[in-house]
């Protein structure tokens, strides 16, 4: 295993104290349970929470702030977070206007953040969580770890505007329509090009030739459509978009947010190759991109790899996607 | 050769074209030339302009906008420019304020640069155009194709600072002298724990074996100080920051800006494991971070490692760090 790491045991609370120590005016965290919350954290408005496995940064750890998340509480690597940890972040979050629990469709994940609402709404009988699943992923219908669905990249786009809804004083029930609109018009699949590995497991998640690729890959390098060889960059936004366009009644003349993102190992020089490809694909299609995302936004450790969202814009969502947001990641 | 990618000739054009097609409303592009330039080029103003070879995105071409790079005319895949692209973009960016070519120590570059300075001034003889030469890396003294110190992740902070001095209005002589103060108080070193394969060339550019580190590696993989076997991450990090340290007189009490970059293959949640270690090291030496930049800044390819860059500041300095700036990378 070649990675830089000190303890592979401790690499997730060594990479949340790089995180804390770059961010301490911004962030405050709960160390014993992987949480992070806003150093502002508002008390006026609805609060938004999500936290699935480690090593999908900069999910979930790296985007709490104003007009994104309010807190994550993510557990070790590719391991949805114990039930504790997703309470005890619930109860730091508890307000008289409420919590919202995001949650990517994984069976761990669901009976982690169920038990917890569980507990939390006993403690609390006045708190209103609402629950969004995630499941934007069309590759395949059940998974290693799903029934249904898995949710991956898109999101990102649920997050963004339940971000922006909830500093405009939506409520619960408003932001949990918002969540699940968004989350039924946007659709991802990805490809991987290497398997990763988790530091305390120290050998690769899965074996892949030199020339094979893993079409439809899920995000813990679960299996996809199918093994293929290596091919030009365009047959395999090809496949992708197909797959992505017609899993949701597209049609043209309307208005798309687009996501290329990386899983991890693969440089930004290919993903904006990527992006160039699928804006052709969309101009066919008649589809008018409204917002482009190209970059590294939920990753699987150091995979090469990329997946890609397409998300449906209607005027309420494009105005959350364009609302202002802050997180600990410093471009300037 | 397992990459996104069409045809490995085109994998410049290619990658441009998509930084284009994302950013239509903010760059205009010079296709033959590989010349991006700000869409709202200010007439007002010291312009300035970078480009080195491409595969190192986002330093350049990616980098264009408000308060940063006016414009970038990077050359292939680790090759300088052509004369006559530097040349071209000379002509577009002249102004009776002058322009400004920021230039990595490598002796290509150094040759292209010097040579279309002189072509441009003989056409344009009232232009002024001021040079700052670039050689952060502290790891050798010469290299594969440099006489001196390279130059490497550091130059976002020459870039950022003249970018802001630049849009003060500067003059070219004002900015010459704070590209000099600030590329001699920034100080950086890499290490590579990967090689990586240009698309056109088909095979790495360098052997190293799975449990080896290139320690100094340069930015397009030219060799370092020695080969090594892998080792924790904070004995890495402590030997590159004490040849970093001990490089400038940096004293207690001393501000600084610290830069964690990846090489392009690395993930953030281990870049921020490292930046942990690397603010530990500044607190036991008693310097200040008054900021932070964590992420991909100036990449090889998809190569696997990293580079630490510790930049003194001053009150003009720092005041230029945190003025605004915009570039095509969007976050949100």
């Amino acid at each position: 295993m070649k990675k830089f790491v000190n303890d592979p045991e401790n690499f997730v609370h060594d990479m949340l104290e790089g995180v804390y120590l770059a961010n301490q005016d911004k962030l405050r965290w709960v160390r014993e349970y992987n949480i992070f919350y806003r150093a502002d954290l508002p008390s006026d408005k609805v609060l938004i929470m999500q936290g699935s496995g480690s090593g999908h940064e900069p999910a979930h750890s790296m985007i709490v702030g104003p007009g994104m998340l309010d807190a994550s509480c993510p557990g070790n690597v590719f391991a949805a977070p114990p039930m504790d940890y997703v309470l005890e972040c619930t109860k730091i979050l508890a307000n008289p206007k409420g919590v919202i629990h995001l949650i990517n469709n994984y069976q761990g994940d669901r009976m982690a953040w169920d038990m917890a609402k569980e507990l939390a709404e006993a403690e609390y009988p006045d708190l209103k969580i609402g629950v969004v699943i995630i499941n934007d992923d069309v590759a395949v219908q059940d998974s290693t770890w799903t029934v249904g669905r898995r949710g991956v990249a898109g999101n990102f786009f649920i997050i963004k505007a339940l971000g922006a809804a909830s500093e405009q004083g939506k409520s619960v029930e408003e932001l949990v329509a918002l969540g699940e609109k968004v989350n039924s018009y946007t659709r991802s699949m990805g490809v991987a090009l290497s398997s990763c590995t988790p530091p305390a497991k120290g050998s690769p998640i899965f074996e892949i030739g030199d020339d094979e690729i893993e079409v439809g890959v899920g995000i813990h390098g679960e299996p996809g459509r199918r093994r293929d060889k290596i091919r030009p960059a365009s047959e395999i936004v090809d496949e992708l978009f197909e797959a992505i366009y017609t899993d949701l009644p597209f049609a043209s003349g309307d208005r798309v947010a687009v996501m290329v993102n990386g899983l991890g190992g693969t440089p930004i020089s290919e993903l904006y190759l990527l992006y160039g490809l699928v804006a052709k694909k969309c101009a066919e299609k008649g589809l008018a991109i409204a917002k482009n995302y190209v970059g590294n936004y939920c990753t699987s450790l150091e995979m090469a790899g990329m997946s890609i969202t397409l998300s449906k814009l209607d005027d309420e969502i494009e105005g959350y996607l364009n609302a202002p947001a802050e997180i600990p990641i410093r471009v300037f």
